[in-house]
């Protein structure tokens, strides 16, 4: 793969202009192009440059409003719901995290509703942002029928990624973000594209026999999720929490709501906090952090967020796939 | 296996005799002897009567109280602290839950903390409880160290069980209550027994290699979470919120300060509680319903809860092993 070394300056500068040359308005390309390219700078590159071809086929086919305004509603008193009038999803995001952050340090504990969204960034972004706050985050999100419950051999969840964040005074937060199914398809594809198995579990054939040949789960096969039933009960969770308590669509309800533009289908998004200061009192630090002693003391364990967190010491240029580039070049 | 033929109220009154002759009084004995009988009601009977040796070695050492009185702590007008006083978990947590149920009708959203508890019982109690108030359920707790984070070789996690329960109209909730261990030491001791092999995944041996025989991992080694790295992940977001955010033991805290006299640990349990009418409107259910069509029309799948939710409809007897009701006769 040929890549080009870019500043993270000029990765958002390149992400804001092809999005508002291609219909965003200037607070909606903001907010996207900051989740791109702190993707970026963490090496999450499958949430960075990568998915602008995906939003500005959304914007152009006028599935997303690029100049969407967000508006807020008080539920209760701890319960925020901001509707993305039918945006990106990280501009109603950005105007939720301050209030979820706000009630949440008055009555330990808050939820943030977002709806009528379109959703294709990664979660550890918002539930990052409360940790920052000292602040305990969970998000998840539903997404496009791809991934079969436990027992079936046909699609119902989406990827529905969970994302968890713990604060640490004075350290960077505990922090993961992972899809409950056992792998993005687009893995599963790399591993048929180069003559590798994967391990049983993984997904099923289009007889819905289990399989270790990734092109017979990429070709009419159905992707499982993590874990067997126990991870097709979190994934059921997710679904529920992300669409039936946000009141937002289903996974197969984005799939029939959706015109296969490649760009993000339209669904909500669930997240909590809880302050540890107000719940569990001033001790709430040295504790966790004996805990994290423990955990780290042992060979071959590492604290989820880590790796991110040291990419992002990195200020140099990202290697970019230069082939992404002159596609996004092209979207003028 | 022999068994004996009991009645429900057979099984409660035999519980609470037992607990009652050990040192319980009449409050604390009622409330494990429920749990103890809807589990044997239920089907779930290793959280039946077998735990009953165990609750009646706890209260000979005088490592638990009998007559425990648990106290309420408003922390926040959203989250409600029950001190349990050292008592067993049930006395702490039938006067939490209704306060729970008023504080999330009241707000959308509530948080229960438990702690100085010693906990046994499975948490599909509370969680359903909750749905059976028209609320949704989370509730975790972290037990003593048995199962090695992804990656290491020795025990950090507890068995750290999550239970989770969706409510609704005029249907029995969907509810499910698992552990994040593989599998619990037990299963893998029975498939020792009966010369049965467990899949790759479920521990390692005493030198940190996977292997497929149970006896290997019973005997000095270790067992591993559930799904790899992302049940691992779960795992520890169960040890955070049930110990970091309650502000109780770590697992490894609680092995510490155990006695090893056989019967539960000290601990707490995190609960959570959101009201999807509040929070998602008046079309929570019916939106919910169309999902759980979705799911129960595909071949291969049930919704979580149904079965202990058939066992229920038999109000018969239920057989006990002739052994375990010797062995709780003679603990007078």
């Amino acid at each position: 793969m040929t890549t080009t070394p870019i500043s993270l300056d000029e990765i958002y500068s390149i992400a804001k202009k092809t999005l508002i040359n291609n219909g965003c308005d200037n607070l909606n390309a903001e907010a996207v192009s900051k989740t791109v390219t702190y993707a970026e700078r963490d090496g999450s590159v499958s949430h960075g440059l990568f998915r602008i071809p995906g939003y500005v086929a959304a914007l152009r086919s006028k599935k997303v409003k690029g100049n969407s305004k967000p508006t807020k509603k008080n539920l209760t008193q701890n319960a925020i719901q901001i509707d993305g009038d039918y945006g990106f999803a990280p501009m109603a995001i950005q105007i939720g995290i301050p209030e979820l952050v706000k009630v949440t340090k008055n009555h330990g504990v808050g939820v943030l509703t977002i709806k009528n969204t379109h959703h294709f960034a990664a979660l550890w972004h918002e539930t990052e942002a409360l940790a920052e706050n000292e602040l305990i985050g969970i998000a998840c999100t539903a997404y496009m029928p791809s991934v079969a419950p436990a027992g079936a051999i046909k699609p119902l969840f989406g990827t529905n990624p969970i994302s968890f964040a713990w604060p640490r005074k004075n350290k960077t937060p505990v922090v993961y973000d992972m899809a409950t199914a056992s792998m993005a398809m687009g893995e599963v594809q790399v591993a048929a594209r180069d003559g590798h198995k994967v391990p049983f579990g993984t997904g099923l054939n289009k007889d819905g026999k289990e399989t270790d040949n990734p092109s017979e789960i990429a070709n009419g096969g159905v992707l499982l999720p993590f874990g067997g039933y126990k991870g097709s009960a979190i994934a059921l969770m997710v679904e529920l929490l992300s669409a039936g308590l946000v009141g937002d669509l289903f996974s197969f309800e984005a799939k029939e709501a959706d015109n296969k533009d490649g760009g993000p289908a339209r669904g909500g998004e669930f997240i909590m906090a809880f302050s540890p200061q107000l719940i569990a009192g001033d001790n709430w630090n040295d504790h966790s952090e004996k805990f994290f002693e423990q955990m780290t003391s042992l060979e071959g364990v590492r604290l989820p967020g880590q790796r991110r967190h040291n990419n992002r010491k990195d200020t140099g240029p990202r290697n970019i796939n230069t082939k992404l580039l002159e596609t996004i070049n092209s979207l003028k």
